[in-house]
């Protein structure tokens, strides 16, 4: 009889959801977990300890590090001094250079740029003549975003016509000012790659997602999206190419933009992801569990899909569970989060083995919520319309 | 926006890995639990409170009623007393007449008769007379059984012939004695259904599991076990009539010897079980997670198989879970509790959507880990040997 094997204890950036699904896929691999949250309620501590301080807290990162092996992101937005002092002692999955690159949108786009995946047009704004500048060559419609710290919609501004450049800057420009101007794309549908990199460079994607969203979050993906080979091929190769130029570890996802038979890369998260919830159910290894996998060093798990799955986000409120219960592939998910206006607290996966079944049992959910608007465009995308 | 609903605390009586597992499968649920164990290191407690104390402290027993909202169990051999002083303050599922019954072999096996399902010759023993008495109408061999308390093979004494009565009863007889004499069924495998009944009187069944044990301990499963139509709608009806008649609330299982074309009952167990903990990975909804919906009354999920499953026991101490992770089925259950011999620490699930897959699998995992004898039956059983 050998000893049993002691896994390690991963630490996690950040307390939310993520953290919670996390830990929730990590406790049968025999994983202890560790947040680092200065929130009051971190959903992820209803199931895990929770050291409750600031990012840039030099004590509390100095207790985080000596009490876990790896660390790990719920939150891409830490301070990138701490991310850095942390990897200069443990091992950080995914690194601060992965991470510093997704925090910054012009670092980002210069790097899928740099890389060959094309992106929409964009500059660098800074000033109120920038911007100008900016607007000569990207053209308009266009958005203004903050470079660092934008998500869900937030720090951003639309500019239907030169005529809003005032406006414009009025919102998000200042002195100090680092924003990026990027074109407007008119796409056909929003699409997201959810892969996963291994220490050892493995590279494996789960099949692509097509992603709805509702003021600028989330609200509805379909999975496996319909996609023929040439475009899931396409943006695979967008995916693999930005994580091994990343020597990236974890996994991120890849948020894309399909305008005919073209692609164009929106961001990337550098953490499990959103537009990756459906895997829980939908395929053999979940998004969460191989993370983890990854960021042990332990073989990667199968990303296949099983059937098609429809993931649904509960934004402010919960709905009732009874409906998505009484389907017959309904999976609920309750963050354990209290309501509040624009917050994720929960989400519900249908899963299903045909099309058809699984637009059924969305129009019946959709009914009996009524989230006719939520589930319409999937159900229009599985029945061909 | 309405509120978000308040789902309630569910209290489990024993905190091992039964109890890790339904916690688990409770979170996405939105559910709290507490759970009621007297051992330092309850490995449920790695993810959810533990109130520690024996079941019949009083002074704990009144905490953990006034903590939650509902109560069942992770082990079944809690005193009769503290499970019906807690059912008179706040649901208890299963009820303490189901727990009354599965406690006591001589009542279970009397029901079973009572209900039609067919058992092994048995007699009640509460003496050395009674012994002969019971040998003399039972038959030789036979297995000298304490009614209460027994479980994973303990408690039991076999008797090859009448000659062995002398030392049967030296090991189990007494002045007290409580015993039961079963015939010895010369089987040709053995089944167990995982049923889970509802408030309402709802019955679902997942697919057959076929079982090997080793020691008395559960070994492996394969499910859905290969049966015809006919031994499985059998085996269900006598699952059904035994929830029925107990009123049954929650996830239970029947153990069965098919000898032939014949089902003999060997015993239920009165929660979710090691034969079900293919479900995981292997059905659409979990036993743990249908239990949960059952004592809360939320709708039942589906128990249809996805693929095919074989659940390999891990006793003693955890092997190495590379050769799990790296099949594409392969699923790891730590259990988080230290080595010791005889110890359920854990388990692995390997998935194939074909038995051949499935098969192969097994032989990889087997080799690699030296447990050919563990895996040998289950791979002779899907090669159809």
């Amino acid at each position: 009889m050998t000893a049993t094997p002691h896994p390690g204890r991963v630490g996690i950036l950040g307390g939310g959801q993520l953290a919670r699904m996390l830990a929730l896929a990590g406790a049968p691999l025999g994983l202890r977990f560790l947040v680092l949250d200065s929130a009051e309620e971190a959903c992820a501590a209803q199931l895990v300890p929770q050291l409750r301080a600031d990012y840039d807290d030099a004590a509390a990162l100095a207790e985080f590090a000596a009490s876990v092996d790896v660390a790990t992101f719920d939150f891409e937005n830490v301070p990138a001094a701490a991310a850095e002092w942390l990897a200069g002692r443990i091992p950080v999955h995914p690194g601060p250079r992965a991470l510093a690159v997704a925090q910054d949108r012009l670092a980002e786009k210069s790097l899928f740029r740099e890389l060959g995946i094309p992106v929409p047009a964009f500059e660098a704004v800074d000033s109120r003549e920038a911007l100008d500048a900016a607007l000569a060559r990207v053209g308009a419609p266009a958005i203004l975003k903050t470079r660092r710290f934008g998500y869900d919609g937030k720090g951003q501004f639309r500019l239907r016509s030169a005529a809003d450049a005032d406006a414009a800057w009025a919102a998000l420009g200042g002195p100090s000012a680092a924003l990026i101007l990027e074109g407007f794309v008119r796409f056909d549908r929003e699409l997201s790659v959810v892969a996963v990199r291994a220490r050892d460079g493995e590279f494996r994607a789960w099949p692509l997602s097509q992603n709805w969203h509702e003021d600028g979050i989330l609200a509805a993906t379909l999975a496996p999206a319909p996609a023929g080979a040439e475009i899931e091929a396409l943006a695979l190769g967008h995916a693999r190419r930005l994580a091994d130029a990343l020597d990236y570890v974890g996994v991120f996802a890849l948020e894309l933009f399909q305008c005919g038979d073209a692609l164009l890369a929106n961001e990337m998260a550098p953490r499990v992801h959103n537009s990756g919830h459906w895997t829980i159910e939908g395929a053999e290894t979940s998004q969460f569990e191989n993370h983890l996998r990854a960021v042990l060093g332990l073989p990667l798990g199968d990303t296949r899909a099983r059937g098609h799955a429809c993931m649904l986000n509960w934004i402010g409120a919960l709905p009732d569970r009874q409906p998505v219960l009484a389907e017959a592939g309904g999976h609920w998910h309750d963050y354990g989060k209290s309501a509040r206006a624009g917050r994720k607290v929960g989400h519900a996966t249908l899963r299903a083995d045909d099309l058809e079944a699984l637009a059924d049992a969305l129009e019946r959910v959709g009914r009996a919520l009524g989230r006719q608007p939520q589930v319409a465009p999937v159900i229009a995308c599985l029945r061909g319309g």
